[in-house]
């Protein structure tokens, strides 16, 4: 397939859109990526997703598919003959959705203001964080079974839903001088986070930390002098 | 397979529920439903469903299911000889995801309140539910394709994800005393709507407008007298 029949429209710092670029890198699909400005939707975005105007959007023989979790299961039953993103035992599925469900709808909304808290309100933030963090921590061993990633041998739906959002983990270490994910508190999911970054389909897609808090930077609240 | 090994936890008016109910019928398969009092949880639910302590959850084997659009794929998954819930086509499949997850996220948490407000509040409510309504009615014809339901000859997945709000929204009617579904702005889903309240796999499951209204009474604001 030509690179023309698929296009992508996002922006290199979602998550969201950081999941489908994955899931297409994984199957080893070609495609147009077209960067869009938040500040000035471009109008094929407005049309390809009237109800959200938000990307990622996945554009595909002309008909869009909205909705990030809903474009990587797209991915893996279109190209299935790639390796397999959602394991294939309808309860493993309903546990790795479980938990994708989880981190789109409590655990990052709960990020918002990350960089605008200071003092107590930080610490609440932080606090919350790590509870979620240890929810999936508990989860590892279930999903993967001793293997390396959520999905097993390969990253699958979980690892790809999750894995998303190690950037964004990273800056808020960074921004409050804290450890969300390490070897004391969440052994595997420290262990996983390496690997799912080493990972060929995420690398050169997943922003480097360093490169993310730059970015983030100017809508972060410094900390009170006092 | 024995009613046993099947469980679900539920309450009779959570549309949630429903949906779970409905997709079960359309497989024609045996549960044992365990009705649940959301004022005293059993411990049973709180230890199936320990993150989000809600029905419903789907017990099968002694392994835990939860959410219900989750749930209702795990079915569809499980019960792979029955009626298919999903449409086989990955574009078809991305679309009526598409529009569950709206009436998930974006238009039913928008009912709430519905029962307590009156006058230009409740106008303004009624309002964006019609709004979400014209979507729907916009993309009946696209889904069902000239068939009676949104997922063809049968109800799919979009039909059950939708339709299990049916009983809140005739509730909204006798409320506010306003039409949301009528066959003069939403010819299309009056129709539906008769037809999916006569489905074989609904009748008895989703509850008559008017049973619903008392249930809902006493959580019900009257309007001001003046």
């Amino acid at each position: 397939m030509g690179k023309g029949d698929l296009k992508l429209l996002g922006t290199g710092v979602s998550p969201f859109v950081i999941r489908t670029r994955i899931s297409l890198h994984l199957k080893s699909v070609e495609y147009e990526f077209i960067e869009e400005k938040l500040a000035a939707k471009s109008e094929l975005l407005l049309k390809a997703n009237p109800i959200h105007k938000k990307v990622p959007v996945l554009i595909h023989h002309d008909k869009p598919i909205c909705e990030s979790l809903i474009i990587v299961q797209y991915i893996d039953e279109v190209w299935s003959h790639g390796p397999s993103i959602l394991p294939s035992d309808p309860y493993d599925r309903a546990v790795e959705r479980f938990w994708a469900a989880y981190l789109d709808e409590k655990w990052f909304p709960s990020w918002k203001g990350v960089g605008l808290v200071h003092g107590e309100e930080a610490q609440k933030k932080i606090a919350g964080l790590k509870e979620g963090l240890v929810l999936l921590e508990e989860a590892f061993p279930k999903c993967s079974k001793g293997k390396p990633f959520f999905g097993g041998d390969q990253i699958g739906f979980l690892d790809i839903s999750f894995g998303c959002f190690l950037g964004w983990a990273r800056v808020g270490e960074i921004i409050h001088k804290v450890s969300l994910l390490d070897t004391t508190n969440t052994p595997h999911l420290a262990g996983w986070a390496d690997r799912f970054y080493a990972h060929p389909a995420v690398k050169g897609v997943l922003p480097e930390p360093q490169a993310l808090y730059d970015f983030l930077k100017p809508f972060i609240k410094p900390a009170p002098t006092n």
